[in-house]
């Protein structure tokens, strides 16, 4: 089974495509969607369109996105919830069952504890797919929770 | 020019589609977008279809949009803004210029006042386009953000 999970933010949505072969995790990509374009709208439709491709290359059978922890900064949390919706209507129109979790339930569900670090988080990402996770934040919490919907 | 103008919500996003010839303008079509669905991942792509459908049947030349209101309710604020994402997206991809317009804006532009009630912004409405508006607020609304792009 293939599963893709995304980790919407304001300016970088991380994504990260794993397979589950019997009890075993592999990576298959992990990046940051592309959100270019001289305005708001531009760069929901460049997010939208790099994730069409991704799932037509990678055929995730399963799709797994982080909610929206509620803010202080509304204008920040309303960007994100955008960033969602452009997102949740492109898993949704290509059929894929979408789970969600919170930030919370990604640190304590992966590792335990629901004050994880974001190191713990990485060395356990990294100790499942038995590889080294380049780049940023976005991309492992995006692997994170497309592990916790593979069923670990 | 053929302007459509949206008007987004929780539940109900209503549109409108007018046309621009010389100084007249008209209606086209109005009505509220389509989101079934058990969940709203699917709501979501039921909207983002509808909204392609009525682009590829009428061919509006620009878009105009209300912008969201800080709410104190998150929940209902966080929610529009996903309509508003997934709606947005659709409108970019179809490479429509787009406006967007806050209630106030719309009520201050249309009427003269700020302060407008929802039957001033109907009764504008029917004045300019020359008809009878069937329907709830949200398509009146929806139309009052088209012409206001359409430069009344």
């Amino acid at each position: 089974m293939i599963v893709i999970g995304i980790d919407p933010g304001t300016t970088r949505c991380g994504y990260g495509v794993i397979k589950k072969d019997g009890s075993r995790l592999s990576l298959l990509a992990a990046g940051i969607l592309s959100s270019t374009g001289p305005d708001a709208p531009s760069r929901l439709s460049s997010l939208a369109s790099h994730l069409k491709e991704i799932i037509s290359l990678y055929h995730p059978e399963r799709a797994a996105i982080e909610t929206l922890y509620f803010s202080r900064n509304q204008k920040t949390a309303l960007s994100i919830a955008e960033a969602r919706g452009a997102i949740l209507s492109v898993l949704s129109a290509a059929f894929l069952p979408i789970q969600e979790f919170s930030p919370t339930e990604v640190k304590s569900l992966l590792t335990g504890s629901g004050r994880a670090s974001k190191h713990d988080i990485i060395t356990t990402v990294e100790l499942i797919l038995k590889t080294k996770i380049k780049g940023v934040d976005d991309i492992c919490d995006a692997l994170a929770i497309a592990i916790l919907a593979a069923g670990m």
